[in-house]
């Protein structure tokens, strides 16, 4: 049983990889040759003021790289107020540090295969996965991005936006001006040849782009309805960055996966701040049902962008454990080629009793 | 993080251990004060012949004791027939091993606390709930069990009848003779002071009993209808053991918990055998859905055995990944004070970016 580092992963795979592997299995489950598990959240209270504490797992069945994936994520959550909205934000209590693990099993033999950190890994498959829906709904000749949000997740956003369009200019706007100024600095090192400026507000932001990418851990709208120019696309990596209003905007709108549109939420009762993160998807007006997915998106069922003015709109919705399938394969035959990571015994994750 | 053995585990806890554990899950299960999350099974097809791959795992929050649990079981699974039957065997294929793993977790860190083969944990859950229904089901005079199953399972549902009611007699059957007879060996070693006897066949094995026990791998019944007599108590570890007919024959049964009678099915198209293991639930006139649970029994809220001659009935039908929380927090406790298991680095399990 492989042990994997955050550290080690980042240097194993590339979002181009990521790209590459993630496709294939969109579209084996469109065709029904993959499985989800649903994502499932215990949410019950915990002894921090105002906290509470969410067990979140998704699994992914995918027989094609013979690879069972479990994601899970053991987190203390709390809801404080930025710059007068509410956010999503972990509290890191286990020894300072955050819990989000990965397990691969061998759907062959049953074996635990490895067992490593979600974050990269989990970075680059939301950033690959908006970066599969760009590529099919941005229009071809998009040149300036606007980039919503400064955080861990922009940065894989970016460089998805940049693996499938030749951006010239990204616009980057975070209510956290130093955050944002570093992110900046950051971006600028990491793809020295496209032009990265600060926006001192989202409508500033969002000015003159093609492409509009929210990448935030806002819990409600960062993008108005009034923002929305033909042509553009927009693309979310959390569904409550956009509403319905903004979705009703739009010419065509896709969302990650309908075999998971919900999540199944055991809420213990009692517990406080709930509510403005769960309960979006039975929110009055909420058409999010109805729109076609990537799987139907990457394998022509439903198609992409028809016309260059044409407003278009990803919604990255609820995740799918089958993207640890796919991008853990990837980083297991890395992690073996390159003789990465710490072996331990597997007959500590295994038994000589039939359970 | 710790990393107990089966071995390590089965010389922490007794079966009085787990009864005591039990019990007051159940009872904060009952009150809202503790959550599951649904059993999921992915089934999908497997390069070995007739056989297919299972992924299931089933989670439980308890924040009595702090503690989230998640029971993982990675199998390859076949269908043979044994004495004309079909059973539900799962092929030890990760190096000659079977996988199935309890993660637990801190519901006030979020913290990855310990891992452990289920084996030795999920026979005494088993066979402990069943002793729970028992005490609360089983007439007070209870004197001759009858035991059909000589299997792993089945030496937990006798440490567990022995353990609520002083049984002078007990009724051994299997239609494996060779099997049968050594457990009746290790059986009389391990309780001296019972007469354990063989049977030769189911019928005559349940004669004069007051107490039936199924112990089995059968996905069909082994245990007719007309066997029962006015007072005794069917017990059950899968709902395949009993069925509707069966039920039918009872005044007062009770399943496991309501709240999780069904489990959640995947199936890939086609995967072979899976049928006989799995629509069981919907099968026409199942009422299933109907009967009270152990949670309900253990706070009085549906009582137990009225009368004497009541025939009474208790089907372990679908798990808890509470169950594995309940004992797995009494693990944990009994590991830390005997300084047992390996100690891996909890920097492993965790990471320094927000997930």
């Amino acid at each position: 049983m492989l042990v994997l580092s955050n550290e080690a992963i980042a240097g194993l795979i590339s979002m181009r990889d990521c790209l590459e592997a993630l496709e294939p299995m969109y579209r084996d489950l469109a065709a029904g040759r993959a499985l989800l598990s649903p994502r499932v959240d215990n949410i019950s209270p915990s002894a921090h003021p105002g906290a509470y504490y969410a067990f979140k797992h998704m699994g992914g069945t995918w027989p094609a790289r013979g690879i069972q994936a479990l994601r899970i994520n053991s987190d203390v959550l709390t809801h404080p107020l930025v710059d007068g909205k509410p956010r999503r934000v972990k509290a890191p209590l286990a020894g300072g540090r955050w819990v989000g693990l990965v397990l691969l099993f061998s759907t062959e033999t049953g074996a635990l295969l490895a067992m490593f950190p979600d974050g990269v890994a989990q970075r680059l498959r939301v950033g690959a996965t908006n970066g599969i829906a760009l590529k099919h709904l941005a229009r071809e000749d998009a040149k300036t991005l606007a980039l919503v949000g400064s955080g861990w997740q922009a940065g894989a956003q970016l460089m998805a936006a940049l693996a499938v369009r030749p951006f010239t200019r990204v616009q980057v706007y975070s209510p956290r001006a130093q955050r944002r100024d570093a992110f900046i600095a950051e971006a600028r090192a990491a793809h020295p040849q496209v032009q990265i400026v600060a926006a001192d507000s989202a409508e500033r932001c969002v000015q003159g782009a093609d492409v509009i990418m929210a990448a935030t851990s806002s819990l409600v709208r960062v993008i108005e309805p009034a923002w929305l120019e033909p042509g553009v696309h927009v693309s979310c990596i959390k569904a409550q960055e956009v509403d319905q209003a903004v979705l009703d905007g739009c010419e065509r709108v896709f969302v990650h996966a309908r075999q998971q549109a919900k999540q199944i939420d055991h809420i213990l009762p009692g517990t406080p701040n709930v509510s403005a993160e769960h309960g979006w998807w039975n929110a009055p007006g909420n058409r999010f049902d109805t729109y076609p997915d990537v799987g139907m998106l990457v394998t022509g069922t439903a198609p992409g962008r028809q016309r260059a003015g044409e407003i278009t709109a990803f919604v990255n919705s609820v995740g799918l454990g089958l993207q640890f399938a796919a991008v853990g394969a990837l980083i297991l035959d890395k992690a073996r080629a390159a003789g990465v990571g710490e072996q331990l015994p597997d007959d500590w994750f295994s038994e000589d009793v039939h359970p």
